[in-house]
């Protein structure tokens, strides 16, 4: 039996690749979920790759999922939640909470809080319909219907859209909303499936509304020429979204290029939605003692408590990996330091 | 004496941070510098706080500098390089030269590599007339600039410029030269001292070349609306400069917005030159037997080698400081597991 012991909160991507990552290294994990499976947003990602692989990161999921089950340093809680949390001589004692109501005391030796994100949830921009009109739907509802089906439809009658419209920065860059920060990863995530929207449904009129490209991958340049050639890219945000008649929506924005405003009808709108802190962050934040940032996300870390992934802040699937890495990393000095001054 | 050794290979920010964080720890840094000084290109950046910090990180080289100095744990050897390096028993045999021609033979347990990035050669993109005409300047220049004497003058008069233009992605994100990376902390660098030249020279005015603005900051929104209202922001790349019979500088660009050939007359001109791989890392990929990605940067580590720093691809100051502490946080771990195998 592993001889120090980490509790890891969070079963993304995250929570997954620090539990592997300490699990290897003789560690003991003890890893919580508050859903009923892990993998997290990103689980429902899809491969992304067009002629070749465009590092979209979404397989690396399927990855660690498959290494933190197999690896016996590692055992999983699923619909599990801290409920209290004390810490004496140097070790934590977390209560923990099932959804059917059990609980019982995890003793453990330091903890990775991989907690995630929020999706900004676009009911919040009411102009834009979402909920009301079946046509309009978010970047992750897309990506699910992607890895499902594989091909793109629309919600009302199930065919296959001609005219598609990427709205980007919804709920991000926005002073209205006080979300000031761009989250950084859904220009490569919409543009990445616009490119394989291409190829399968090559019909398809893709448009692209945004206001500032966010760069991405080493060879950016290569793929956004090629992405220029197939989908239409508007510098604009749309003001308003109407249904028309036959569940189409008619999108009003003010093309910058043209200095004037501009309707025109689509078949259906993928909102892309911003990253925003995860729901239990205040909760946890005062059961943890720890502090967060001025835009309601984590600080990196605090006396033997590690943050990783996008609780820290928007960050992609690689850089959420490098992140739990470095969690990791600290946690493992961290026992050691520990270690040292029982010696001592 | 600390019983474990790393050299650091580098002393730009990266290595500074990477030095201090070991020996804070115990270890023992010998901090290669093949230069006759320490800081690295943030060195010679300028503060550029307005109203308040706007958290461009160039006072942390500063810091970092004081702290390397001033810890009895860290040796400076400085107008040193990597002559040979010999791996035997677990532990690596350095030569190195100084630029006086003494050599020595350092003996370490691991690496982290520090070598920092490359500007961009302006010289290499012709039309913009770098060094043919003065007043052609790049942003590292203006940094200086802005460091040493805190006002912007024109090169050819030292008369305050009435009219200054920033070219941003001077061999970035350009297909022809083969450099397809977005150096991501230009539009970030340039923004902000295009700002305080606002604050300090209020009737310069300043217009902003652009493709992409890449955001930054957990307040960015707030930062460009204001920047939005000094800064004349301009979607366009100039193609050519051509030098005006009083210095001045004619911007020749095609404007998006009005679909039509640009030509406007500036007395300064600012390029926002891209981050490229370091001069070594050809010879020290070679020496260390170490992987560069396709782009020309080096891998994050191999076999007791960390990388740290923009030695790995473009990052800002922040990222410099907590990539060198994840090297570092890597190259302790490693450390340990070669203790254990010598236990063992």
């Amino acid at each position: 039996m592993p001889d120090k012991n980490v509790l890891v909160i969070g079963g993304g991507v995250a929570g997954l690749s620090a539990a592997i990552d300490l699990a290897r290294l003789g560690v003991g994990v003890e890893l919580v979920e508050k859903a009923d499976a892990l993998g997290g947003h990103a689980r429902q990602f899809s491969c992304k790759a067009t002629e070749k692989c465009v590092r979209c990161g979404a397989c690396v999921v399927e990855e660690k999922l498959r290494d933190a089950l197999e690896h016996s340093n590692i055992s999983v809680s699923l619909n599990s939640e801290i409920q209290k949390l004390t810490k004496s001589g140097g070790r934590f004692s977390a209560e923990l909470q099932k959804k059917d109501g059990e609980s019982r005391t995890s003793e453990t030796d330091a903890i990775i809080l991989a907690t995630g994100f929020r999706a900004f949830d676009p009911e919040n921009k009411k102009p834009y319909g979402y909920k009301l009109f079946d046509n309009v739907i978010t970047n992750l509802e897309l990506e699910r219907m992607l890895r499902e089906k594989s091909i793109v439809s629309r919600p009302s009658d199930q065919q296959m859209p001609k005219k598609i419209a990427f709205v980007q920065c919804v709920g991000s860059r926005d002073s209205k909303l006080g979300n000031l920060w761009c989250s950084k990863i859904c220009c490569g995530s919409a543009l990445r499936m616009a490119r394989l929207i291409k190829m399968r449904q090559p019909e398809t009129e893709i448009t692209f509304f945004h206001i500032d490209v966010q760069t991405f991958g080493r060879d950016f340049q290569t793929f956004y020429e090629a992405a220029q050639n197939e989908v239409r890219m508007v510098r604009a945000i749309p003001g308003d979204v109407f249904k028309t008649d036959d569940d189409g929506l008619k999108v009003s924005c003010f093309d910058n290029s043209a200095q004037e405003n501009v309707d025109e009808i689509f078949d259906l709108l993928v909102l892309s939605v911003g990253i925003t802190p995860g729901r239990d962050t205040k909760n946890l934040s005062a059961l943890l003692n720890l502090k967060t940032t001025d835009t309601g996300f984590f600080e990196a870390s605090q006396e033997g408590i590690f943050t990783a992934g996008a609780a820290l802040g928007p960050m992609s699937i690689a850089e959420a990996v490098a992140s739990a890495g470095y969690a990791a990393c600290e946690a493992l000095n961290y026992l050691d330091i520990q270690k040292n001054w029982e010696l001592g």
